[in-house]
């Protein structure tokens, strides 16, 4: 069926000037982008953000809420260690947004996309009632991607950054959670603006034996739970090591459930054959980096605190995580 | 923010037991599919049904809608000559729709896949108010890949199959035009279950030179005006010379209007240098051709009776098909 009139000119706009790449052959305004051959083995993914579901407008800017749709990508492909390379994005449309919210999303989506050097070769335009965007997102492998079933027993668990800060910001953008000042701000932009940590991914991915890794999009728990129920094994996690941020803990205190459970992270959950210090390791990668945790042999995540006492068990061989 | 339970499950449903290509290095169940090396160029494309545009799910069967929502994609790749490779599939998914259904779909889907040999090597599942399956395709050059901006004065312009088949379709569907019988079953049957003339692009695509090329997925005349606004010259169009079906003719006469803006044929349109007998074309290329004019050097396109009265014109330079 057609489209609205116009899809050209938006899918124009929204790819804006090409970097002339050797990589992009044809851009937008064929029936394919056309692509170099690509000498690496070559990530994809794909990924929607939908109104109502993932984002409200009343949140943030559309600038804002175009770059957040490709660092949901892009930390995926983080998540393996690849380095990303090109994309394509479908906008299905709703009545009732101007071309000013389409300058804006499309504005902070090419500039998220320049400065993680990502060409956004195409698109498709469609009516909908709900405003949508999917992204689907091309990277390649320097060395070895990273994966989730390589996690062995007596792993060392490591994540980036602090992990909550997004759900806590999530829930006082919903007004659930009251909050203000700085601590406010900061945990809201970590809902609004994540970062893909696609640098520390292709570091990590350099190291030997090759880290088993994920990205946190769902909450650390369920995140850890797709490693171990890949990987066939357990893990014991210490409560009292998880990176808390000091606004979290200044608007929501020590209460951990939320940075075990919310969602929206994208920092990197990653398992090390090798013991290396934090310090080490924050050097190495340029961001922040806590052990939280090592896999186990028995099929069970373990939460513990300093004592060593048990707070949480999952087990089931990680059965909880899929419908009966 | 997370997804419903069962994401996992129901992507490695979607993707069933993925045929063991060299191309699939890894498929579902991480954060990216990963892919051998492309030695050739690749093209991509994503194209996205949406239920209430593109789409009603009374008028058909889950299965059918699961092998148009990837036909539409392969479509594009067949436009350009390309040899479609893998995909991945958004479907943002709203209430209401039970497990047979979405069986329903994957088994369309797979089958039209692997009809295609095209692995689907993963997809992501979200929650929304309005059904929707969202395809990114890439696929392979073998040759030449046949662009749009190629058309040059003297070619002759020729499309595959029938054209206007499944706009009567979808116009009898939405009860706007009556029909009964056979004619009614095909009808229907083109719009419901389109088939990409991906082995036709791909013979086309060897052709010296190689032909400019589009799939008819927005109408005749306005595909057309791509293809000529890309090239920058005109064309000629006989009106009589247009491949209205029988089933057509019998349910809305000698009126090529449908034929001409309808729209989701997914035949080919194509120019050729050199013209070659449609049955000399039909036998290489395997369906049905029909040369329907030629190129012009004046930047307008005419539609003319077999007596060469002009019926219509379309100038500007095309911009018609652009919003001011």
């Amino acid at each position: 069926m057609k489209e609205p009139p116009g899809e050209f000119e938006l899918i124009a706009r929204l790819c804006g000037k090409l970097p002339r790449t050797r990589r992009v052959i044809l851009g937008p305004g064929d029936d394919c982008a056309l692509l170099a051959p690509s000498p690496r083995p070559q990530l994809i993914t794909v990924d929607s953000m939908v109104e109502g579901v993932h984002f409200n407008l009343q949140w943030g800017t559309p600038a804002m809420l175009g770059a957040r749709a490709l660092n949901v990508n892009l930390s995926d492909i983080a998540a393996m260690g690849g380095v990303p390379t090109s994309c394509v994005v479908n906008l299905a449309v709703r009545p009732g947004l101007d071309a000013g919210f389409f300058d804006g999303l499309y504005r902070g989506l090419r500039k998220a996309a320049a400065e993680a050097a990502v060409a956004v070769v195409g698109g498709n335009i469609t009516r909908a009632n709900q405003l949508s965007i999917t992204i689907t997102l091309l990277g390649e492998v320097e060395t070895q991607a990273m994966r989730r079933d390589t996690a062995r027993p007596g792993d060392k668990v490591y994540v980036t950054g602090n992990i909550g800060d997004a759900a806590l910001g999530l829930r006082i953008l919903q007004n659930k959670i009251p909050a203000v000042g700085s601590a406010r701000n900061q945990l809201v932009k970590r809902f609004l603006q994540p970062r893909a940590q696609v640098a520390a991914g292709r570091k990590l991915a350099r190291l030997q034996p090759t880290p088993a890794a994920i990205d946190i999009s769902d909450g650390l728990w369920q995140d850890l739970g797709h490693i171990l129920e890949c990987s066939g094994v357990g893990a014991r996690i210490i409560s009292t090591r998880l990176p808390l941020s000091a606004a979290y803990r200044r608007v929501y205190g020590d209460d951990c459930d939320l940075a075990l459970s919310g969602g929206d992270d994208y920092e990197l959950l990653f398992c090390l054959r090798n013991e290396i210090s934090e310090a080490a390791l924050r050097r190495h990668l340029g961001v922040a980096v806590s052990c939280i945790g090592e896999i186990t042999r028995d099929k069970q995540a373990l939460l513990v605190n300093s004592t060593g006492n048990i707070s949480a068990v999952s087990h089931r061989g990680w059965d909880q995580l899929r419908p009966s």
